[in-house]
């Protein structure tokens, strides 16, 4: 085995940590590797004393989650990290926080995701979000995609799919999540939008519950391919569209 | 939600990548915890740059992983880890150099292991070792068992163990594997043995195909246990042994 370094890609983590845990697995899956020294050299920090980001963004009681993050941002930066990622939807909300406090690259989920749609050939311009109330609220996502003129079209349903979230957070992922899922994904699909964007850790457990011939784009996915790209050189994996996103 | 920081658990991961996320995953299950704040803080290094530990302990072959090792261990504790572990049965070759080179303690799987097993009530002090022939050739276990008179037997067919073990690190965890796991543990049983002990992260993940009247003790779990313990200041979670032994 020939000696080299690979960058360290610092993830900021534990919000959840079954979410960090999710990221991590899928960028081994997604990493051409024959053996352990092909992988790629994260650096994560699954912290559970970051505050509440449902209370302060959502609620508007407790204390700002920012200090602990940037805490945690500046941390992976001094512990060698080359580029960071956030395994969290909603905590982009403090990007801007992350990226005045430290010198390396955010490899930022939310922009990686609208500069992916930018580039697709749409019709309507239109994009169904799968995600969190707390996800819709602070417009993370309908702010980086009106950029490209497309609209953001959320769930008839919400307070349903909120519902399947917290049961998929209590370990509840069996047939009727995914069937009542797969219902909400079906009726987005009535609503004219050209993909379906799921934005949420929780969601991305319960993807192929959705009809196969529906396209579909995670967010988490888009992030993971970042990381492996990043995290082999600038070298992108050979990653097919296929699996990113199913046309039927 | 009141603030307060826990202390962080370093661990010293990538050998390999999946068996890192095991450990995070299984340390996530055994946490009680209500929500994200109430899990264990874990700074995780998986990383790929170890020269790799078979060539150099078993081949002879290679550069030492021993100084990559050492570097991560100063890594996470000047990152601010209150303690160590590694998430690799093989790699606890070179505890004695990680110990030399920080301050912070070493929750080191195999001596928690066999300071469980030492607790046991044991008829014929005789344990069944289920591992690699790696871990079976640098003696890592048998060193730390004999201090308290206990014998280690591995399996008759050794060879088929790292059969199976090399199926599962190509992701085969289907049905042959798991009858011919079953069978060689079952064979085991026929050395008059006090418990089996799984020692081997691929291993691990066969488990449940043992007969469940086997007693049977697996390193992670101990590891797992004590990573809780420590990480949440000390506080023994509520696993009942059974959790971890099954006794029939």
């Amino acid at each position: 085995m020939s000696r080299r370094s690979r960058p360290i890609i610092g993830i900021l983590g534990g919000m959840g940590p079954d979410a960090t845990v999710d990221l991590m697995r899928r960028v081994i899956v997604a990493t051409p590797a024959a053996d352990d020294c092909d992988h790629v050299h994260l650096l994560v920090d699954s912290n559970p004393d970051i505050p509440s980001r449902i209370a302060a963004l959502i609620e508007g009681t407790g204390e700002s989650p920012a200090p602990e993050i940037v805490k945690m941002a500046k941390r992976l930066e001094a512990a060698g990290a080359a580029s960071l990622a956030i395994a969290c939807n909603t905590a982009h909300f403090y990007a801007p926080d992350i990226r005045g406090a430290v010198s390396i690259p955010l490899l930022d989920m939310i922009e990686l995701t609208a500069e992916t749609i930018a580039q697709m050939a749409l019709t309507h311009h239109r994009v169904g979000l799968l995600a969190s109330t707390a996800v819709l609220n602070i417009g993370l996502y309908e702010k980086a995609l009106s950029r490209s003129g497309i609209t953001i079209i959320s769930a008839r349903r919400q307070s349903d799919l909120m519902d399947i979230i917290k049961a998929v957070k209590r370990g509840e992922t069996g047939h009727i999540a995914r069937h009542a899922f797969a219902r909400i994904a079906a009726e987005m699909m009535e609503e004219r939008v050209d993909l379906i964007l799921i934005a949420c850790t929780e969601l991305s457990l319960l993807a192929d519950s959705i009809n196969p011939e529906t396209p579909c784009l995670d967010a988490m996915d888009v992030l993971t391919r970042e990381i492996v790209r990043q995290g082999l050189g600038g070298q992108l994996p050979n990653i097919t569209e296929d699996k990113q996103i199913s046309h039927g």
